[in-house]
C-alpha cells in the first residue's frame, strides 16, 4: 500500500465510524473490554504506585471533573485519565491484543471515561468511541510490530496515545482536519521505554498515554495544528520509532476486519508466558486433592520465552514473584491462586510456597507453543502424572467467558471497594450500551463513605 | 567509558553541584541564557499558537500557582511550564547549543520558573538549578547527536525533559536515589518528532518537555520509582532513541568543562543557516543608503544547507518566510529587519519585498562554512559590490554582547507588553543572582492592567 495520506485516511475513518457500522460481536467485545478494564482499575486503585502518583500530581490538579476509579478523589480530566491508566495496569491483569502485546483499554478507556464525566456521553456513544480508539491503537501497533517492540518501546504507551486521541476526538466530534491534527499531536508525544518494566513507570505509560491522548484531542479542538502526515512521513512516527512500516495494517479492511474484536483478558495477574503453567497446575490441584502435600517434584516443559522472562528462582517480593514460573506453579498447586493475591510479598515469603517452588524444575523446548505447557508431577511414592495444556485459558482459542470475567472482576474489586459496590458496578458495566450518562459508572466505583468524604 | 551507572553518576553530580562550584563565566552565561529566554517568552506570548494551547488546556488547569509570562493568566505549575515553553520557542528566536542544535532554555527555564513561583527560590539557587539543567540536557544531547537528530527526533524535546527534571529536582533538593528516578521518569517520556517542524507542535516540544520534566521531579519526590539505568540500559533512552551512545560525553569532565557555557543566542528570528545572509545584507544596507532602491541583482554563495533548508522562492505566509533565504535577504536589505516582524504574513506579501526577493539568486558551494556567506550586489548601472561574512553575528565566534541581547529583548518585548514593563523586566533579569524570590520576575512580566484582571 502507498504510504500517502495514511494519517488523513485513518482520521477520515475515525470521524465517520458509527456504532451501527460495527458488527455485533465486536460491540460485545467492546463491552467486555470495558468491563474487564473497570475491574482492573478498581482492583489496582489502592496500590502504592497509585498512592505515590496521586501524591505527586494532586498539588497541581484542576477542578474535580472526573473520578479516580475506586477511590474518593476527584481530579481534572487529564489527571484522572493519568491515574486511572496507572491503576488499570498496575496489577498486570488487564487486557491484551495478543498480536502486538498492546494492553488496549488502559490508555483508551481511562481517557474516555474521564472525558465523559466532563462532557456527558451516552453508553452507545461511549462504546462507539472506545471501539474506535482500540481499533486505531491496535492497527498502528500491527503496522510497526514486532520491530518497534523489539527496539525497546513499550507499545502500550507509544500506540496507546493514538488510541486515546482517537477515542476522545470521536466523542468530541472533531472534523477530519482536527482529527488529523489530534493524531499528530499524539504522535509527537509517543513514548515509553521497556527498560521501565519492573518499576512504577511501567504503569505510568498507559496513564501518560491516556492523559496525552486526551489533551491531543482537546488541543486539536482548540485549533492547535500539527503535521497532516504524522504517522507515515519520513520523520513521522513509524519511520522514527520503527524499522518496519506496514501501512496496509492500518488502512486495509478498515470497518471490515476488526482488531478490537480480538481483545483477550488475562485470567492471571502476571505475564502471559506463565499462564499455561498456572492453568495446568490449577487443573492438577483439582485432580490431586490432598496428594498436593505429597509432591516430590514438578517438571515443566515450556516455550523458551518462559525461562527467559520468568526464570527467577528465589523471588523476594510480590513484584518479583511475577517473574518466577516456579512460584507461579507452586502457588497454583497449593492455593489454586493466580489472581493478584498470588503475587504479594506475603506469597513470596510463605514457607510452604517456598518449599514447593524449590521442587519445581523447568526446561525450555522450542517445539512447545507459547500458549502451551507439559507438566509432570512426581509424588514421594514414585507415582507420576502428566498434564498437557494445548492452549491456556485466556488465550485466543480459549477466551474467558462472561462468567469468568465476572469472577475475575468480583475477586479483585471486592478486596478494594467491598462486595456491594462491586455487584452494583458490574451490573452497570454490563448495561453500558443502555446508559444515558456513562459518568454514572465512574461514580458508582466509589464506596459511599469515600464519595461523601470527597464532596 | 564504561556504560555502567551513567544515570546514577549523573544524578549524583546533579545533587551535589553548588553555585560556588560553577566558574564565573558559566554563571554569567547562565544569566544571559535566562535573560534571552525571558525576552523570547514575552515576545511570543501573544502568538496564536499560545492562544490555542491556552484554549485547549485552561478548562483543566489547576490552582493559579504560576504566571503565564507576558499575559494575565495564572495556571498550575505544570501547565504554566507547558505554555511558557511554547511561547519561548514559537518565534524561533531562542537560544542554541550549537553542537547539538538543542534550544536549552525552553524546557529548563520554563519548568524552573513555574516551580519557583510555587516553592519560592532565591536567584542564586535558581541560577544554580538552571545551569545544572542546561548542562544535563546538552551533555545527554552530545552523547547521541547527530545520529539521534538525524533519525528524526527533535532533540530539544527529547533531551529537554531530562534538563527540566534535573533543574526542578535540584531546586527540590531530591536525594541521589530520587534524582535517579526523576531522570528515569523523564527518559520514559522523551518524545518530539522533527516531522512537526512548520506546525504548532514544534513549540509544543519544549513546552511538553518542561511540563513532563517538572512532573518527573515532583513524582520522584513523592516516591514514584523508576529504572536506575534509564539512560544507558539496553532498552533505555540512548539505545532505543539513537544508534550512537557516547557516555563519555555525559560523564567526562563533569564540573570541569561546561556545555552550559557554550550557549548562543539568535540575533534573527529564523533558522541559523540564513543568519550569515541576514547579517551581511544588514551590513550592506548601512553602506548602500538610497542605492538599495537601485539593486538589479543579489547573488549569494552559500553553504549547501541553506538551499536545502530555506530554498522557498515564493513564501506566502509568515511561517513560510522563515524558510526563504530570498525573502530574508530582501527584508534585511530593504528594512534592515531580521527580528520577528521580518517573518510575518505582512512581510511575506509586501510588494517591495516580493520585487526584491525575485532579484535574489543563491548557489550552493560546499567550500563555504555554515556560518559564512559571500554576497554580491549588482546595481542597475552595472556597478557591483561584494561582502564576505566569515562568521555571522550570534555564532560561537561572534557572540551577541549584553547590549545586543538587550536590544533583541526590548524590540520583541515592547511589542507585547510595552516599554515600561520591558525596561523593568530587563533590569530584574540582569539582577537574577541577587533576588530573594525569583517569582518576582515572572510576575513583573505582566502589565499591571492584565495582572489586575486576572486577580
Amino acid at each position: 500500500m502507498s504510504d500517502k495520506d495514511v494519517t488523513k485516511k485513518l482520521a477520515a475513518w475515525i470521524v465517520g465510524c458509527r456504532l451501527d457500522d460495527i458488527p455485533t460481536p465486536v460491540r460485545e467485545e467492546g463491552v467486555r473490554t470495558f468491563f474487564n478494564w473497570m475491574g482492573c482499575a478498581v482492583g489496582g486503585a489502592r496500590h502504592e504506585t497509585v498512592d505515590r502518583a496521586l501524591a505527586g500530581i494532586t498539588p497541581f490538579a484542576g477542578k474535580p471533573q472526573a473520578t479516580v476509579i475506586g477511590r474518593g478523589e476527584r481530579l481534572d480530566v487529564p489527571n484522572a485519565a493519568l491515574v486511572n491508566g496507572i491503576s488499570s495496569h498496575v496489577l498486570d491483569y488487564d487486557d491484551t491484543h495478543l498480536k502486538t502485546i498492546i494492553h488496549p483499554a488502559g490508555p483508551v478507556a481511562s481517557a474516555l471515561l474521564a472525558a465523559a464525566e466532563y462532557h456527558p456521553l451516552s453508553g452507545r456513544d461511549f462504546l462507539n468511541a472506545l471501539i474506535v480508539g482500540v481499533e486505531v491503537e491496535c492497527r498502528i501497533g500491527n503496522s510497526v510490530y514486532p520491530d518497534h517492540y523489539d527496539r525497546g518501546w513499550h507499545i502500550t504507551g507509544t500506540t496507546g496515545v493514538f488510541g486515546a486521541a482517537a477515542a476522545v476526538g470521536h466523542m468530541l466530534k472533531l472534523d477530519e482536519r482536527q482529527m488529523t491534527w489530534a493524531l499528530g499531536i499524539a504522535a509527537t508525544q509517543a513514548s515509553g521505554l521497556r527498560e521501565m518494566f519492573g518499576t512504577m513507570c511501567k504503569s505510568l505509560h498507559p496513564g501518560a498515554a491516556a492523559r496525552n491522548g486526551a489533551l491531543a484531542a482537546f488541543l486539536a479542538q482548540a485549533g492547535f495544528d500539527s503535521s497532516l502526515q504524522s504517522i507515515e512521513a519520513p520523520r513521522g512516527f513509524a519511520n522514527v520509532l520503527s524499522t518496519k512500516q506496514d501501512y496496509e495494517e492500518i488502512l486495509g479492511g478498515l470497518g471490515e476486519r476488526w482488531e478490537a474484536g480480538l481483545n483477550s483478558y488475562k485470567p492471571f495477574a502476571c505475564g502471559i508466558v506463565i499462564h499455561p503453567t498456572i492453568d495446568g497446575c490449577q487443573q492438577l490441584r483439582e485432580e490431586l486433592g490432598t496428594d498436593v502435600g505429597r509432591i516430590a517434584a514438578v517438571r515443566l516443559r515450556t516455550n523458551p520465552l518462559v525461562l527467559e522472562l520468568t526464570g527467577k528462582r528465589e523471588p523476594k517480593t510480590g513484584l518479583e514473584t511475577k517473574f518466577s514460573v516456579f512460584h507461579a506453579a507452586a502457588c497454583a498447586l497449593l492455593r489454586g491462586d493466580g489472581s493478584p493475591t498470588a503475587f504479594t510479598d506475603e506469597a513470596a515469603n510463605a514457607p510452604e510456597l517456598i518449599a514447593l517452588r524449590r521442587k519445581v524444575e523447568a526446561t525450555s523446548d522450542p517445539s512447545i507453543h507459547e500458549a502451551s505447557v507439559v507438566i509432570e508431577v512426581e509424588f514421594e511414592d514414585g507415582r507420576r502424572i502428566e498434564r498437557v495444556i494445548e492452549r491456556a485459558i485466556g488465550s485466543h482459542d480459549r477466551p474467558l467467558s462472561n462468567e469468568q470475567l465476572e469472577r475475575k472482576f468480583a475477586h479483585q474489586s471486592a478486596l478494594v471497594v467491598g462486595t456491594e459496590v462491586t455487584d452494583r458496578l458490574m451490573a452497570l458495566c454490563w448495561r453500558l450500551p443502555e446508559l444515558a450518562d456513562v459518568g454514572e459508572i465512574a461514580r458508582a466505583s466509589v464506596p459511599a463513605g469515600l464519595r461523601d468524604a470527597a464532596e
